[in-house]
C-alpha cells in the first residue's frame, strides 16, 4: 500500500506523569486510545519499548494494522528538526540528556515514520487541523496550564525557527523590574503571572498584602480550581486575581500581534475553564497596547477540541504531514 | 520572451522626500539609477506618472527594454497582499488615503508586474537576496533610522501575517510604566528609545537631569551625528546615550528571539554607523534577557549592502519573486 493511501495516524502526547496515545482517522475521530505511565522508567529505551507495545495494542484494537501513515509525538522540549527530546527536566528518563525519540520509536514500530514536536506546537497543529483554527493561516496558540506555552502558525506552517525551538512566548518579559522569578531562571516572564502557579501566587500575595475580605482566606491551599470557585461565588478578590492574569496576557498579546499579525489568538489548557473571569481583561489590555491598526481586530478564541482528546489529536496532526 | 527569461528587475524605494529607482541584474548590480521628488505631488496619479517616466528612462539607459521581469516597490505602509499604500502620513499624496499603487504603476508601465511591500520588509528581502543574510532562512531585519522598522523572515519567507502588516517590532513595549510617548500614539515603544529621535531625546534628558560634563553641552542642536562625534572624542555621557539605546534594543531582541528563534538579527540604517558604541550593550542585554538555550547563540550582524544602493536592491529583490 502506498503510504498516502493509509487511512490512520497515531498521536502520542508525552507528559511528566503519563503518555496518552490514540489512533486517529482523517476526520479527527479517536478510534482507540490508551495511556501508559511515563515517570517510572529511568532509561528512555524502556519507556520507548513500553510505548511501542501500547501503540501496537491500540492499532490492533482499531483494526488499523498496516494502515498507519505515521506517528506524531508531542513532548516537552521536543525538536521537530532533529526528532530529539533535549534536556526535558520533568521526564524521569529525559533530564540532562538528548533522547533520539523519533528514531527509537520508529525502529520499535517496524519503520512507521515518526514526527516529534513540543506539546504547544502539537496543540497548534491540532487546532489548525481539527479545531478552532480550521482554515486559518496565521494564528498563535497559547496554552495556559502549569506553564504558559505557545505554538505560532505563520502562513499555514508552524514556526520552528533556526534551531527548532521557536515559540517560547511564556518567557516574554512582562515585568522588567522586580519581576517574579520564573522556573526558567529569569524574572518577570509572562509564565510567572499567567500560568496556574502564577495565578495562585497572585492570590497568595494579595491575601497577605491586603485586608480585603475573601472566601479564599478560608482555604487550606490555593489552587486554580478553588480560586475559580471563589470567583464564581462573587468573591471580588478572586475575580481580580483572574483579571490580573488576563491583563498580563493582553499586554503580551499586543506585542505578539505586532510581530506576526495573526488572525486570532487561540487559548487552550486548564485555566481556560475560568475564561469568563479573564477574557474581558485580555481584550482590554491587548487593545490598549497594540497599534491602532489592529485595535478590535484580532480575535481571542478558545480551543474547540474535546479536552480528553486534544493532546492526542494535536500530536496526530503532525503525522499527516509525514 | 518568457517572463522568467527576462534578465532585469527594477527597484523603487519611496520615501517622504524622494523615490530612488534603479535597474538591477541578477547579481545585484545596479545598472542604472535615478531619483524623483515625492513630496511635491498632491495626487498619487501625478506621482505615478512621473515615476513611470523616470523608470522608462533608466530602463532605456540600461538597455533593458522588454527585459524587465518585474518592478518591486518599498514604501511606507505598503501592503504586499493588496499592492496598496494605506494611510501613509508622511507622503504628501498618501495621508488619509488608500493608494492602489501596484495596479496604477503596472498600468503606466505597459503591464510589467509590480510587487509592493513596506520599506523594512524590502530591506530584509535585499539582505537575504544580496547581503548579510544570504543563505539564511530565519532572521530578523531591524532598521534603525528616523523610526525603528522591522522585516521578519521565517523559513525563507517574509512574514506578512493575516492582513499584510506583520513586523511592527519598533512598537514593542519596552517601558511599560511612564514610558516616553511614541509617534504612534502609544507610550514606551522601542522606537521612542532606539530611533534617531529617541537617541537625541535620551541625550537631551540626561543633559538636563545631570551636571555631568559633556562636549554635547556646547552643541546648538543635538543630532545622532554630533552625539556620535562626541562619543568618538571620548565623551562618557555621549557613549552612555548609545549604550542605553543598545540596552533597550537588546532587551527587545531577547523577546524577538523567543518568538521566532532567528539565526541572526541584522541591523541596517543610519544609526548603524555608530555601532561601535552600542553593539556590546545590545549583546549584553540580549543575552541577559533571553532563555538560556539561546544565550550567546544568536548573531548580531550588520547590513552588507552599500547604503546608496540598499533601498533599491531591497525593493528590487521583491520583483524576482513575481
Amino acid at each position: 500500500m502506498n503510504n498516502l493511501e493509509k487511512k490512520f495516524v497515531v498521536g502520542v502526547d508525552i507528559g511528566g506523569q503519563s503518555a496518552k496515545c490514540g489512533v486517529v482517522d482523517a476526520r479527527g475521530n479517536v478510534i482507540a486510545q490508551t495511556r501508559i505511565v511515563s515517570n517510572t522508567q529511568t532509561e528512555a529505551e524502556d519507556f520507548v519499548k513500553e510505548l511501542a507495545v501500547a501503540l501496537k495494542g491500540i492499532i490492533a484494537q482499531a483494526g488499523a494494522e498496516g494502515q498507519v501513515r505515521g506517528i506524531g509525538v508531542g513532548a516537552p522540549n521536543g525538536n521537530h528538526y532533529t526528532g530529539q527530546i533535549e534536556g526535558a527536566v520533568n521526564l524521569t528518563w529525559g533530564a540532562g540528556r538528548v533522547i533520539d525519540l523519533a528514531k527509537m520509536l520508529s525502529a520499535e514500530m517496524d519503520g512507521i515514520p515518526v514526527a516529534l514536536t513540543n506539546d504547544a506546537n502539537a496543540a497548534a497543529m491540532g487546532e489548525m487541523t481539527y479545531g478552532a483554527a480550521r482554515g486559518m493561516k496565521d494564528f498563535i496558540m497559547i496554552t495556559l496550564g502549569t506553564g504558559v506555552g505557545s505554538g505560532i502558525v505563520v502562513n499555514g506552517e508552524v514556526v520552528y525557527g533556526h534551531d527548532g525551538f521557536a515559540g517560547e512566548l511564556g518567557h516574554t518579559a512582562i515585568v522588567r523590574h522586580n519581576g517574579r522569578p520564573c522556573n526558567c531562571g529569569k524574572t518577570g516572564c509572562l509564565e510567572a503571572y499567567a500560568s496556574a502557579s502564577g495565578l495562585c501566587r497572585t492570590a497568595r500575595e494579595w491575601l497577605e498584602l491586603t485586608d480585603e475580605p475573601s472566601i479564599m482566606r478560608s482555604y487550606d491551599v490555593l489552587t486554580p480550581i478553588n480560586i475559580f470557585d471563589a470567583a464564581k461565588q462573587g468573591d471580588k478578590l478572586a475575580q481580580k486575581v483572574f483579571e490580573y492574569a488576563g491583563t498580563m496576557l493582553g499586554m503580551a498579546f499586543a506585542d505578539f500581534i505586532q510581530f506576526s499579525a495573526p488572525e486570532a489568538i487561540v487559548l487552550f489548557g486548564g485555566l481556560t475553564h475560568s475564561r469568563e473571569f479573564f477574557t474581558d481583561a485580555i481584550e482590554k489590555a491587548m487593545n490598549a497596547n497594540v497599534l491602532p491598526l489592529w485595535r478590535g481586530k484580532v480575535k481571542i478564541i478558545y480551543s474547540e477540541l474535546k479536552e480528553s482528546d486534544a493532546a492526542i489529536l494535536g500530536a496526530s496532526a503532525l503525522a499527516w504531514e509525514l
